[in-house]
C-alpha cells in the first residue's frame, strides 16, 4: 500500500497548509479515520445516464464508494466513501445570475477535485458559485462522516462530521461539529460546533447556537477524529443492511413502485413500504416499515423509519426520521434528527420547515402544528416555545430573539426564500411530474441509469489504489 | 438502440467487403445471432492486476460480457461475449525470432481491436505475428460460438462454431464450423468443417477431416447463424450456473484451494471438487465433481464433470471432458470431446496427446495407451485402430497415412514440437511454481486481479452501448 500511503501524506500536506494555522492539525484524524485496509474493501460504482452528460477523469485516486453521476474530473485524490452528484450542472450557454448581474455559460459546467480529500462526503450540486460558474471545484477539502457540501466551491475546507456547508462558497475555514453555514464566503473563520447560521448580506440572518452540553450527547470527535455520540450509534444500526448491495450491478428490485418513482438499487428499503407516485429515494438512503407518500424525497444518507410522509415532503440530505408523521408539504432540513418513539410519536403539522440541523428526541409525544418553522433542540412539547414559531409570523418580523435563536433581517424574504427553495427541490426531484419531458426531475431522469462497479488493486505496492481513468461522453 | 443497430450494420459492411467474395454473407448470421436486447442484459467485466501492463481504450464499443487483461485498445467494435486475454504481450525491448531473424521491440505489444466484431470469442494471446510484433491486431473478424483465436493477426475472418485459429496468421478467409487450423497465412481460402491442419512450410503437414455425415451430429450451423447439435446441447446444460457470478464483483469463494492454485471468481465450481497445488481454473470454465491434480489447468469455456486429472493435465480453450480419467501430462486439445459416462469411462494413460478436435464419444469403456496420440472421431475401442499411435511411433514417421488422417514431413519435429509446447503451457501457467518470482505463472499471477463491472446504457438510443473509456496504466 505504499502508493495509497504516499498519495495520503501528500495531500494530508498539502490541505494542513491551509488549516494549521487556523488550530486544526488534520494528519492524525485522517490517519485515524480511514483505516488503511477498508481501501481494498469498498467498491467505488458509478452511474451514468443519457441525461447526465459526463467525463469522468481520475488520476491516481483512491475513490472508495464514490457515485458521481455528471461531468466530473478528478486529479490526484482520495474520495472515499463519497456521492458527489452534479446532477443539476449548467449546460453551455444558460445564463446565471449573481446580485442582479447575468452571464452566460461559455462551457458546460464541470465538477472537479484537485489534490483532494474528501473522506466520507456528500457533495450535491446546485453551484452559487459566482467566480466560475463553468466549474463546480473543490480543490483539498477534508469532510467528516456524515457532512455535507451542498453549493461550492470550498477549497482548504475542514467540515467535522455531521457539519453541512449549504449552497457554499467557504474557502480556507473550519466548520465543527454539526455545525451549518449558509453564508458565502468564510475564509480564515472558524465556526463553533453545533451553530447554525445562515446569512445573506444585507437582506437577513438567522443564527442558532446548541446550548452547552446538549451537542456532546449526539455528536462528538476526538483529536484523532474518532466519532461518538447518539447520532453515529443511530446510523451504524443500519451499516449492515449496505453491505450486500454494493458489490453487485444488479441489487433486487424493490416492488410495488410506481412507474413514475425512482428507488435506487444502492438504496435500502426493508420491511413494509410503500413508495408513492414520483417519490424518490436516492442512494443510501434507508427506509424501513414507511410509508413514503406522493412526490416525497428522501436524499442521500437519510433514514427513515416507522413514519408517514403524507406527501410531498423533503428530506434533505442525512435527514434522520423515526416514529415521525409528517403532513404534507413539509421540509426536513439537513442531518436533522427528528426521533419519535412508538409511544411518543413526532407529529408535524403540513407547510412546516424543520430548520436543517434540528434535533427533537421525544421524551413525550409532540405535535409541531401546521405552518411552523422549528428550530435547535426540543425533547417535550413544551420545548417548542423556545424552538417554535408560526412561518406567518417570522414573516411579519424584522428582529426577533427567542431562547438562543436570534433573527435579524427581512423575515418575508427569509421565508419567501425557503418556501422558494422546498418548491424547487420538489420540482428538481420530479415530484411535480406529469408525463411531460418539462416536468421530468431526478425520479424520473435516474431510472435510467446504469452502474458501474470497480475494484482497487488487491496487492503489490498499488494496493488499494485504482488505475487512470477516464469515460468519455457517449458518442453524439 | 439506434447507436448499437448502426454499429452493427457499419461493422457488418466492412466484413463483407472481405467475406462476400469468398461466399459468406455475414449480414443474416450477425442479425439472427445475438439478439439485440441481450446487449442490454450483459455486464462487461474486466480484470485488471499490476502484473499486466494496461492501456483499456473503448471507443463507442458495445463490448457485453468482455474480459480484457492486459494492454487493449478497442475501436468502433461490438465484441459481445468475448475474453481476449493479453497476459502473455511481450515487453519493450523483448527479442523476438521470426524464421532465424531477430529483432528486438520497440515497445509494449498491444492488442488492438479496430472496426471489429468478435461476437463470442475467445482470444487468447502468445503472438507469433512477424510483421508488427509490438501489435496483436484483429481487424474486423466474426468469431461464431465457441471459436478461438489464439495467436493473431486475423483481418477480415469468419470463424464458424467450434472452429480454432491456433499461433494465426490469417487475412481473408473462412473457417468452417469446427474446423482447427495452425496453418499461417490463409488469405483467400475456405477451409471445410472438421477439417483439422496442422502445417509449418518445409517441416511436416498433418491433415485430418472428418468422414461425411460425422460432424452434424456434433455441430451444425444453418446460414442464418442458427447453431444445432450436440456441443452446443451439452455446453448448453451449464448455462445457467454462471448467470449469477456475472453481476457481481465478489463472488463466492471456493473453499480449499491451495495458495498457489488459482480458481477464477468467474469459473464455476459445483459438487464435490478438489483443487491441486499450482492449478489454473480460469474464468468461464466450468468443473463439476471432479478431482483436478496439482499444475493442471482448465483453460477458458473448458468443461470438466465426474472426472479425475492426476497431474500436469492441460485442457486447452473449449476443451469438454466427462466421466474420464486423465493420467500425468496429458494435453487436452482445444474444443475437444471426451464424453464417457458412468458406465463407459474413458481412460487416457499418461504423456499423451489428445489432437486439437478430437472426439471421444464412448459407446464402451475406452482405453487409451500411455505416449499416445488421438485424433478425429472414436466411439469404441476398436476405433483407436485408425485414430491413434504412440507419439514414439509418429516420431520415427516421415509420410503415414491412417484412415483419413495423413502425416508428411518430420515426425521428430511435430512430436518435438508439441511436446515442447505443452511444456511451455504448463510453464506459462504456473504449473511449476516453486516460490520463485521466476516459476510464477498465470495461476499465480491472476490471483492478485481486481474485477469491475460495467453495465451499459439502459434507455434511449444509446440503449445497449457503453460510453467512450480509456483506462490507464497505474503510476509508475
Amino acid at each position: 500500500m505504499e502508493k495509497l500511503e504516499a498519495l495520503f501524506d501528500h495531500i494530508t500536506s498539502r490541505i494542513n497548509v491551509n488549516l494549521k494555522p487556523l488550530g486544526i492539525d488534520v494528519e492524525p484524524i485522517l490517519k485515524n479515520a480511514v483505516p488503511r485496509e477498508r481501501h481494498l474493501l469498498y467498491y467505488a460504482f458509478y452511474a451514468l445516464t443519457t441525461d447526465h452528460p459526463l467525463s469522468f477523469k481520475f488520476t491516481n485516486s483512491n475513490l472508495a464508494g464514490t457515485y458521481l453521476l455528471g461531468k466530473t474530473n478528478v486529479d490526484r485524490s482520495v474520495i472515499y466513501k463519497s456521492n458527489i452528484r452534479g446532477d443539476e450542472l449548467k449546460l453551455k450557454g444558460d445564463v446565471v445570475e449573481f446580485n442582479g448581474i447575468k452571464t452566460r455559460l461559455f462551457y458546460d459546467e464541470v465538477i472537479r477535485i484537485t489534490n483532494s480529500f474528501l473522506v466520507k462526503t456528500l457533495v450535491h450540486n446546485q453551484s452559487k458559485n459566482p467566480e466560475t460558474p463553468e466549474v463546480f471545484k473543490i480543490l483539498n477539502t477534508v469532510a467528516m462522516p456524515f457532512s455535507n457540501i451542498h453549493g461550492t466551491t470550498t477549497e482548504g475546507v475542514y467540515l467535522g462530521s455531521f457539519a453541512t456547508a449549504d449552497l457554499s462558497i467557504l474557502h480556507n475555514c473550519i466548520l465543527g461539529d454539526y455545525s451549518y453555514v449558509q453564508a458565502g464566503d468564510l475564509s480564515r473563520q472558524t465556526i463553533e460546533p453545533g451553530r447554525v447560521w445562515i446569512k445573506y448580506d444585507g437582506l437577513f440572518e438567522f443564527n442558532y447556537v446548541f446550548p452547552n452540553g446538549v451537542l456532546e450527547y449526539y455528536v462528538s470527535t476526538d483529536k484523532n477524529g474518532q466519532l461518538t455520540g447518539k447520532f453515529i450509534e443511530y446510523v451504524d444500526e443500519f451499516k449492515d443492511d449496505f453491505v450486500p448491495i454494493y458489490s453487485t450491478v444488479l441489487p433486487e428490485d424493490v416492488d410495488g413502485v410506481p412507474d413514475d418513482a425512482y428507488v435506487s438499487p444502492y438504496a435500502v428499503i426493508k420491511g413494509k413500504c410503500t413508495i408513492g407516485k414520483n417519490a424518490l429515494i436516492a442512494q443510501r438512503a434507508h427506509i424501513e416499515d414507511s410509508y413514503i407518500g406522493d412526490g416525497s424525497n428522501a436524499q442521500e444518507n437519510c433514514y427513515i423509519k416507522n413514519s408517514v410522509y403524507r406527501g410531498n415532503n423533503v428530506t434533505a440530505h442525512g435527514g434522520k426520521v423515526v416514529h415521525t408523521i409528517a403532513e404534507k408539504n413539509i421540509f426536513i432540513g439537513f442531518n436533522s434528527f427528528l426521533h419519535g418513539t412508538e409511544k411518543h410519536k413526532i407529529t408535524v403539522g403540513r407547510d412546516s420547515i424543520v430548520m436543517p440541523h434540528t434535533i427533537v428526541n421525544a421524551k413525550e409525544p409532540i405535535d409541531i402544528p401546521a405552518g411552523s418553522v422549528i428550530w435547535g433542540h426540543i425533547t417535550k412539547q413544551k420545548d417548542l416555545e423556545e424552538h417554535c414559531m408560526p412561518l406567518d409570523e417570522l414573516a411579519k418580523t424584522t428582529d426577533i430573539k427567542i431562547g438562543n435563536m436570534t433573527f435579524k433581517g427581512n423575515g418575508k424574504a427569509f421565508v419567501d426564500a425557503f418556501r422558494h427553495r422546498i418548491d424547487h427541490i420538489l420540482e428538481e426531484n420530479g415530484a411535480y411530474y406529469n408525463g411531460t419531458d418539462a416536468t421530468r426531475g431526478h425520479a424520473q431522469k435516474t431510472q435510467a441509469a446504469c452502474f458501474n462497479i470497480l475494484q482497487p488493486f488487491q496487492s503489490g505496492p498499488e494496493m488499494g489504489m485504482y488505475p487512470t481513468m477516464s469515460i468519455g461522453e457517449y458518442a453524439k
